[in-house]
């Protein structure tokens, strides 16, 4: 065998060609805002530029880097532009991106303690921090019977929140023998689709998952959730996991907590908390009402890696019950025993999640938050919210434009008064533009343009800037509509 | 407000510290050597050094990158290290670790194809090129019914498998209703803990996985499989999913593929194939073998974070027919939907698996591909193949010890003539020495070493390395027996 052309890993190399990684890097924030935010590519325009076959013979780093600049950047969708206002953000920040790095660089896999005690050590000590920074109740801390667990996304967590509840409700036997057809959930319809993914996923059925109308904020009716619960068990049937949401998808409505865990404590229904977006809020005690009755709650989760700096994935997962999730979720093995384990003093997260293997992400979390400090990330949220509130009160001011729903953090749904049709035609024209990226849902049955101001860098002259870029669209339809 | 005292997200300060993260990185690979390879930490060790709250104010980033040293390696198992020959590697390379680092600094969220297309259409390419690379049938290619789409791990791999074959059974009713105990899947006894665990999660019950017993090589018995088939249809229960493993975890044991894909299709049972760890030995022709009967297959996949120089987390999920698994998973609320999703032109890979949001995983898969060309990744598989050969022969030559199994690629099982007891000593003083790790099974009710040779830099000397303590070991303990 002969040494192929390709250098093997040799650290002299890596520094070489990691400092040009980080160079471009920079060169791609400093003109980020260059690019159109939504990719103007067409269906097939990137798989066009890529070589048909597999090098028989490796490449350069260089040539791979600029191919970086030459095929994929036209590809790219800028989500860590300050101009990026869709769906919610996924921000990130220097800690987060060099921490995540880091990890990537030590290369450990945290399935077990003894696979790196650091991993899953600093994993348990940063979301107990997490408890306290949000102000979160102390049955979600490693100290109680609780705990806090890392997962890629808020579907995953949803996934084992609803494998937890489904193995309480039959007393461990669906894990065993599988459905029965007879257990149901509940979400309001505004929840997030992953509560119905979820529903599928761990055979529950979808039409298993009953949607709970809303009141006029798009909050769930505890009342109506009350009386489907009392229907539904005298038809049978078993009602096993309630969803509430802390900031839905479609207009940031924070369900009732509260009132919803009562009637979850009094059906002995599993109450999981889906805080996904709007959970990092509570950094700033005066954003905590959104938490209201979150003690009650079985399961609760929210997204670091939307809206905390931190880049994806991050979903922080808390139970109240650590015991449940990880008598639904263990395998044991005779390759995974150890000492360790066996002496019950460690944390195996992999009985915490879906995968076995995981990657050491607490790092980049706790370098978000030792980079900005409590202080720190306070100061962006705020700012944030007070710039939402800013573009509120601009359409509040212009009477052409209506808000869709009274703003609660840093969401703003409004339309234009001219049905369906205009607004598609304005978000259609303005993410053409390539100056912004807004994205759409439906509300009270109307089409509404959703603006989220999330992303690390954005500034007042890019809300500005974006709502002059709306004002002045929607006048050009307006007037081209007259003619 | 006043600003906080930690910077913002700067390019400058991104460059500065990118440039010392990467010294770091550079420094550790390094002294890697140096360091005990399974952390000699104990419970609660880095907790206990860990600041015991969060900081009110921002720290600087030459305070946290000191805490590396200090805090976090001590508790690190050392997957990167070349004397790591426990479990299955985790490797990596430069390009993997530079290429990973882009798509976090790009931050891209490739939900939908709209999302960022070269994510998308990236992921698409890498893995259709991936199945020539492989040998792979032509039927998981995008350009087919099939398809191939980058999960985190064969365990979310697995569990998407089982729900499209559950769907796939039940007409698609199963997502809708629940599930009835009446649904059966079927392994090896020798098959990875996942598969059970996804019998859980998906409601099909871990008493409906039926465990086929193995021959003398740890291999599926085809017979067995189609007696149990037919036995279960005749109790009126419903066959609907087999997963056939190329290369088990406690043996690399390869099932016969194609006596049992020949048995799947003549029962119409789903077959997924679970390549996880010896799939990328498919890039060198000789090796293929592994892979006989695998165009009889519904889903396949292998882990280029285990053995092709990719950092974790990258495993690569193939289907025949990509339209019963994007039935199975797919949920279109309003606020996803776009005008790219609507013209039918594109590939959502949300609707391939369990998550919503993804990270652009396919960059690092694309780097590593490119740097070594297919050249450099045979010449590091033979390489690793080759040293195992040389390790067995020593094993072989050596009366006091046995080879439990007849090694197939790169992982070596064997133990030392003196029982259960003597080897999980000699196991556990192997590790207690810090100068490498290995793990242990059983095999034949009997307690088993396994060294797996996979680590990207492990060279002839580490092999050796390894040897020799393992004898010197075996003969110390043997010294102190007899005095």
């Amino acid at each position: 065998m002969t040494e192929p052309s390709a250098p093997l890993f040799s650290p002299e190399e890596f520094r070489k060609y990691g400092y040009a990684t980080i160079d471009w890097i920079v060169e791609y924030y400093k003109n980020i805002e260059s690019f159109p935010v939504l990719s103007q590519a067409h269906p097939g325009d990137i798989r066009a530029s890529l070589a048909s076959s597999p090098p028989e013979i490796g490449e350069s780093f260089e040539t791979i880097l600029n191919d970086m600049d030459r095929i994929i950047l036209p590809g790219i969708t800028h989500w860590q532009s300050p101009n990026f206002f869709a769906y919610f953000p996924s921000n990130t920040s220097t800690a987060s991106l060099l921490g995540d790095f880091l990890s990537s660089g030590l290369g450990v896999q945290g399935m077990l303690w003894a696979t790196s005690p650091a991993c899953t050590e600093l994993e348990t000590h940063v979301l107990d921090w997490l408890v306290d920074m949000l102000g979160l109740p102390e049955q979600f801390k490693s100290t109680s019977a609780g705990g806090g667990v890392i997962q890629d996304t808020a579907s995953s967590s949803a996934v084992c929140a609803m494998l937890a509840a489904r193995e309480r409700a039959t007393n461990f036997e669906m894990n065993l023998h599988g459905g029965t057809g007879k257990l149901v959930a509940y979400t309001s319809t505004q929840a997030h689709s992953s509560i119905e993914k979820a529903a599928k996923i761990t055979g529950i059925g979808s039409k298993n998952l009953k949607l709970i109308e809303v009141d006029e904020k798009f909050a769930m009716k505890p009342d109506a959730l009350s009386k489907q619960i009392k229907a539904d068990r005298q038809s049978g049937l078993i009602p096993f996991f309630v969803c509430a949401t802390v900031g839905t998808t479609s207009s940031t409505a924070i369900d009732p907590v509260q009132e919803i865990g009562t009637i979850c404590k009094q059906e002995s229904v599993w109450l999981h908390v889906d805080a996904a977006m709007c959970g990092t809020a509570a950094i700033c005690p005066e954003f905590r009402f959104i938490h209201t009755g979150v003690e009650l709650a079985d399961s609760y989760c929210f997204n670091p890696h939307k809206w905390m700096f931190t880049n994806f994935d991050c979903d922080c997962f808390y139970v109240a019950d650590r015991t449940t999730l990880i008598k639904t979720l263990s395998v044991l093995p005779e390759y995974l025993k150890n000492a360790a384990t066996e002496s019950g003093a460690v944390i195996d997260y992999r009985d915490w999640h879906i995968q076995l293997g995981r990657r050491f992400r607490s790092l980049k979390l706790w370098f978000v938050i030792r980079h900005y400090g409590i202080e720190g990330l306070q100061f962006l949220i705020r700012k944030h919210v007070a710039l939402a509130r800013k573009l509120t009160e601009w359409v509040r001011a212009d009477k052409r434009f209506e808000l869709a729903v009274e703003p609660v953090l840093n969401l703003v749904c409004f339309r234009y008064k001219r049905g369906d049709a205009f607004n598609k035609e304005l978000l259609e024209r303005l993410n053409k533009s390539g100056r912004l990226y807004v994205t759409h849902t439906v509300l009270d049955g109307k089409y509404t343009l959703r603006l989220c101001i999330g992303q690390t860098n954005t500034q007042d002259r890019h809300v500005e800037g974006a709502w002059s870029e709306i004002r002045e669209t929607a006048e050009k339809i307006t007037l081209r509509n007259e003619r």
